[in-house]
């Protein structure tokens, strides 16, 4: 008997910018999108560092052993997003420096790629996302409205982003794409070329508080990542994914269960 | 070994109601009301009648011997939203006669909380969504549309549904809440009583094409589910949910590890 009865997935993995589940979201857009494809997994939590994220990742990321299994889904594509974070400065609890940033990046992809992983999914596809540019007025107007919205608890905040920082992570992470031959969304390039530029105003429409995407910003990232899988992983399309269950057409109402009985699309496998 | 780290789940089980991701959906107020509690597992099949979803379920809910060993995720919410293609008028492929769309619910139900079932999951709390009213005449237009613009192949759709039946499995959905307990979202009078009454022009904004929710319609329901379970089980306010990971100003910066790992919230607990 079958162990469940989950299908392929796709894990989004990252800080806050991978948890929203917004309207126009990465999340949104990429489980409707793979509508009836592939079940979309959100391990976004936010305000975390890639440094965190790696205790985290071997805490949300099946075995192995529990793959071959067949007691866990297949990941077919994860994306990691991170760095928005890290580039805090310090001292902040969340800042992490960058050549720690690039290792903690390299260790993932190493969990996920090597054979010697408990973690060795070779099945898993990884697409690396970059942080895109930040303004840093609306970031430090925001922070401050909030301690006001919360009765002026604690410190007044101060200035913890720099917008020239935040590049140099999102160069960081280009550079680990590189290294390891890991496919990247330069979102931070995406949003600059769709804003015409890096003024404050130009960056305004994609980023509500000068941090976080709105559903504009979301919607270039989407554009630019649909184009990368369709480039470096074409079989990831959904349109050449099986459809879990098949189309209702093709059911035979006369005699409907073999239709769904024969579907094994994604099925866990695990004997019990 | 931990099999795996999937946590507790949400599905939303139905036909293409459920299947939407859009926004707005229910799929996405759900999965966003319930971020970093409980992943939404979308099982919505568009076309799909409460007949051919026992088939299905049996496919998608995992057994109870595979929940106890912990190899697969604790559903604990079901929402069954079906009857909108059972109410397709003979001799429609889809249509349901009205007992057998009862029976066929109560075998649902009786699926998940009869001991004596496979699938057998006490913790699972169930909650029944009957069919919206629908607008004939928007109904037809957009058939014949999609039939035109997909170059007139095959006949020209005629009327394959009628408000007054779709009322009547929306009733008989109640019907079913009451002989077996399980909470209902009277969704029918919900969206009706949203429109200030049955007329086509008053349900207008709700149907997009007479049928399929619009987001202002999705509102409708989201609100009337959300006050239902507030009613029904409060221990599945989100807010009363412990949260996948701490929040990130509970983890101490300078050593992480600790905090990540004794997070068992929701974990598959198979031993390999």
């Amino acid at each position: 008997m079958s162990a469940s009865a989950y299908t392929d997935a796709i894990m989004l993995f990252g800080d806050s910018l991978t948890q929203a589940w917004s309207d126009g979201s990465l999340a949104q857009r990429t489980a409707e999108y793979y509508s009836r494809r592939l079940d979309v997994v959100n391990r976004g939590f936010g305000g975390y560092t890639s440094t965190w994220a790696i205790p985290v990742f071997e805490q949300v990321f099946a075995t192995k052993e529990a793959r071959e299994k067949g007691y866990a889904q297949n990941v077919k594509l994860i994306t990691i997003w991170l760095g928005a974070n890290d580039a805090c400065l310090a001292p902040s609890p969340q800042h992490v420096p960058l050549e720690e940033y690039k290792s903690n990046l390299h260790r993932l992809i190493s969990l996920i790629q090597s054979p010697d992983s408990a973690y060795y999914a070779p099945e898993t596809k990884i697409v690396l996302i970059n942080p895109p540019p930040m303004i840093e007025s609306k970031w430090l107007d925001s922070r401050i409205e909030k301690w006001e919205s919360f009765g002026k608890e604690g410190p007044k905040p101060d200035q913890n982003r720099d917008a020239k920082v935040a590049k140099e992570y999102a160069e960081a992470c280009k550079d680990v794409a590189r290294e390891t031959g890991v496919p990247v969304v330069d979102l931070w390039q995406a949003v600059v070329e769709a804003a015409g530029g890096e003024g404050d105003d130009q960056l305004d429409p994609y980023l509500y508080d000068g941090l976080h995407l709105t559903s504009e910003g979301y919607a270039v990232l989407f554009k630019a990542l649909t184009a990368l899988l369709d480039e470096k992983y074409p079989e990831l399309n959904p349109e050449t994914l099986p459809m879990r269950m098949p189309h209702w057409s093709d059911v035979d109402p006369e005699d409907p269960r073999p239709a769904f009985e024969k579907v094994k699309n994604g099925r866990l496998t695990g004997e019990l």
